[in-house]
């Protein structure tokens, strides 16, 4: 059974607590439970997981390229700041999908700039819990060609 | 009857015909036929327009906010370099979701910045034609919230 | 009987109805008829034309210059990235003053710039329709000083 | 009855002698009197003031506030260099309109940007003494409209 | 029998009667003449073509690719503002190398930029109606190599 | 009898030995010839220089304008970095034009830049051997309109 | 009993034992009890904690929300590079002062920005250790002002 | 008996009646009075002074010099553009600590900038008057350690 | 008998009491002293002024048109920051040489730029008082060929 | 018996396996192996460690200053981004050598620049597993040259 | 026997001279003396030149092709100014290590980046005469590597 | 007796017959006799040279060094980019003073920066001849200082 990490970077952990008007009322669980739902009925199990650490997100791709067929990440603050976690995904071979709830195009100009986006497979962004979902939609049609090639 | 505008920019009117490497094999048309399929399934209907007039699309955008539900707009080359076309998106009122089918991040420069996307309801790229389709999927979305609340 | 081009750019078709904040509620009809009250009170006549097409503009642009005294140009978006529109001001004899309803200098950056100011007779911004009224006040004023010497 | 402050900045003084491809042959005196003329005509008030002491300028605007119901403000070199200007204009209450003889857009780069412009009520550039008696105009309009409504 | 497309961009209809300092006394009639001239010379037939609107020299690149040879294109403004001419440049097969009369290196900063050079087969400018002459020679050279070979 | 001169700069001697991605297979000695060939049948005398020292380029083109009716000139590396051979260009009263064999344009940012081209009558590139041979071209209808005058 | 957190980041541990010049000798430990000093004296406890790990950092920051009356930060390197911790101070509802020892702008030049000063409640730099005390006595402030209210 | 000296720039007359959101309520002569309460609760003597005359700030810190201990400097809008007020400060002997009511960080990109700061001996700001607070409860510290040496 | 004006800004008058590794030893009166003294040789009057004022050293620039032959100015830190000064200097007759007693280029980035020196006759540095007598040799040469002429 | 800290940061401990154009394919645990043998020929000891983590690598090259004679370090992506990185070299007094594998300055502009080299000993890149190796024999120079004198 | 071209660029001559606080007091012939021992011992021939002219430099480059293995080569200032030099690296075939005795990222910040460090086989700075020992290290070592292959 | 070397730099032998609106109509040999009959009336020797190449300017900088106690170096072009030419300057002990002819901070931007005057005793620019005979004037007043101490 094929199996999706569904990753979350540093201070996600607080959605629907704070921010509310730039984040949404969701909750990281809710998030979660929704894009495993998702994920479910096409028979893909999820793997969730956050941390406020970038060296245990980069670990966590880093296994993730064993037993897993793709990733849904949200890398939060370090899109705009880090190249290990960039290195880390160009550096595995499944897809990774980064997302964001806001648009970061409107917001602070060092938001706009993200080092992940180059070496993802995709990038979806602004829709809220929407982009969640949009990403497990589109991991579902990548590993469905590849199951039908 | 809901409808959803698919509305293509400049140059997408040769896709599938040249530089497959960058744009994939398939044609605008298999394109406007795959979302059309996903968006009837949903009872939504499509209208699909292409232009290489950026008078055009503008024309079209602000004919869409009377009877189309949302849109789904891949603006091409104007992405980074139209202004018209951006305030033509902000000035009306249903959701637009810009699309690419490259990963626009990974490509020249001047390619990197959108003047759409900060108006944009949100942006999907980089997934082939899964990105107009992911756009469909979450447009059904918002429709579907809309219609519950 | 000398006569004035009123010609405006992009977007402005939908002035009065959208962005109200921005742009105030009058619609384009209300500046156009006030901006002919003024000048034919001082028997100068007004041709009005809109568009969302450069092109168009330009066309109009080149015919003005063999039956106006001048034109009031409200370029819209094409301010901030046309060129084209700019040689066009700059290639024809007669007066151009560009006007702006909004106060560019306090909206996005990129709105700062116009590349029409540098070629055209003079600049009018942010007094809203007034914009259009000091114009068409300057304009009088220049034909009146011609007419004298 | 009312009264409008036209504020010219450093150098302004030497109108008329100096410079005159830039700044063509009238002097302030004779720029003075012409806008005086005008809002006469409407029953308002000029009060005029030239100095090349920035502090002067500032504590001026800060008097206006309580006597005038408008300023026309030439700031000369000013514009491009004095933030504590640009606080003073946005301190006061009543309109200010930054007005320039030149077209500042084709002269060097560090005179196209403008401090005053972002928190001035308008701005009218490059339409010689007209663009004084275009701001005048405007004025009246503003103050017509108040006292209107 | 061979067909080169020549293909004038915005404002290049006012040739010869405008800005002669800057583009010399030939219209562009004389051009287009004096070109198809030496084609003809050698069996090469020429379609000339010059629009205001960028949609149209797009649409015109596209259907080029079918029956044409190769295109001498002068853009004109949309030289430094046109990502979408570029990629129409870039999306036909057969060579288009970009023209300018004035040299483009000695005039305003943003003139210095092309969008469509780094994807033309060649650049000749600064030669006035040389460029157009000295690009169909070019042509001329690069049909014949293939013919050859 | 009229002469041209065909001045090559740095690395040029190493033509069509190596990089022949970048240069082509063709020797310097193979691209002199092929003017010299084409000068030839004009009337016009060709002398060929190379050399990788930036001081003993501007000795020649200094002597270049008491014998020569014009250069052909590829500066090479010098091209982004010598203000003295632009200034010796610059100098000199004979027609220097410009010419590269690749399009610089499409290379590193540091070649998009020439300090040659806003002083050189023209500027050629792109086309490989046939930028010289349209250089030359060029040059042999400038001389030709000279004397024709 | 109210309380503080003391949050000190990465290599502020070695403090008092190297870069003497730049950053004084007094060592964390110091710091740490005359900022305690200072509190106890007005009835609030101390709590104090350095790390070297970003992660540590932002997790210490979202406990400091549910438990501290305010926190004094004095982020050391990450102030420059860390939109994660501008996040986590973002996202806290209690006063956030950031504090520094050196005065950062006039060190390298990537130390004049800081990511954190937008979003804390102020800032105080190049005091050295009183840097801390008047961050603290700036809290005791706040804290008895609320009280009041 | 220790002096301070209490100086103010330009448009810090009107605090308190305007820009309240930024500034908050409270005048300068309140700010004034509680400064010269704390300070002289330490039997220090406080000097109050506030100019909207560059001049006048620079001709009043060379006196300073002479007769005070510290200062405590806001200088307003000339922070961001007075290099003649920087070499004032940095050209005394007594420690000027810089500071703020608003946090200059999350205003205007030039505000971000402090021509004073890399010369002052601390920057403290964002607190309102607190931020004079602070600085007085730094310079009291300073001099009793002065005083104990 | 030729006047010559000799004008120093802000904190000059602090000149050999403050900086001395940067300004050296001398009073602004021994400088002074030494350029009327060399003045003097050569029949030409000397007149001194400075201040802390930039509205002083305009209103003096002015006066100096009617009155002098020439000016010797070190603008102080207005050399960076004021465009009002360079337009005074613009607009006299008299050629005005600017000098700085420290070498502006080896200091900090923003000294090394002078809006003073593209409109002064020239511009001598460095030097220490040396400048100065350097500058007064050079408008004792300028005004010596004035007079043979 | 001096001991030499081989520290190796994020993704490295991929090496071998991925990435094999630009990294080679050689495990970091056969450069661990061959930089040890080397050493040892010199009888220094080698302490190898590799971490994701910034935090770890920090309190690694701490606690190295008691115990090593010097550190290389390959800092892999926090080269570009982690002053705190750069903070712990600079705070330490045993020599520190920065090594790539890779030539940083012909991969993406963002890794040209390191936060590392300024306060490093020495860099050495682009020699692939002999970077280390050319590292480790210069450490073995400053060790004997030490011993020397 | 192979051999390896020691080459050193502009004012390296002086070596050991002048600026031997950035330099050190090795004179050239030191080093060059050093460089060849160790060459020696592994049966390699060392051929040393220095010159002030690029163009000696870049010739020699050119002819090394034939007869050197490798090449350490010292740029002096022409690091950061020849791309002639630059092409001369890359155009020939034999590695070409790049040394520099200082920390050019310590010092000016022109002297940060190098022309010639991406088309060099590695780069090894800041390690006195190490740097070019280390460089003949690595040059062995690629040797070596070759024979056994 | 003591000695000036005068050194011109590249196309300055071209002086008096060309650009003369930019650099007047003296040749260099008269700029040389005129320095040298100042000099000469100081009983100082003068030694005039001038290269286009740059390795000979450096070379004779160099001996300079030994037998000369002053240089009036004019670098032309190698103003704005010779680092070499910098690095000459300062490795050599004896005053070098810049000069130009022109007022390079109104020509072109590339103009107005000089890597020569941070390291440069001193710089005198725009008088036209009289910026060498300033220099020499500068350079007799040094050598009379230190005569007399």
């Amino acid at each position: 059974m094929a199996k999706i990490l569904l990753l979350n970077g540093p201070n996600l952990n607080l959605l629907g607590n704070r921010n509310q008007d730039v984040y949404g009322s969701n909750t990281l669980a809710d998030i979660e439970r929704s894009v495993s739902d998702l994920l479910q009925r096409h028979q893909i199990q999820t793997e969730a997981y956050q941390s406020n650490h970038e060296g245990q997100l980069i670990d966590r791709l880093h296994k993730a390229n064993q037993k897993c067929s793709g990733v849904i990440l949200n890398p939060g603050a370090f899109t705009h700041t880090s190249v290990a976690l960039r290195d880390a995904v160009e550096a595995i071979d499944i897809p990774v999908i980064e997302v964001h709830l806001s648009n970061i195009h409107n917001r602070e100009p060092f938001r706009h700039q993200s080092y992940i986006a180059p070496v993802a497979a995709g990038q979806i962004i602004g829709l809220g819990p929407t982009s969640y979902l949009a990403a497990a939609y589109s991991l579902i049609q990548i590993i469905q060609k590849r199951g039908e090639s």
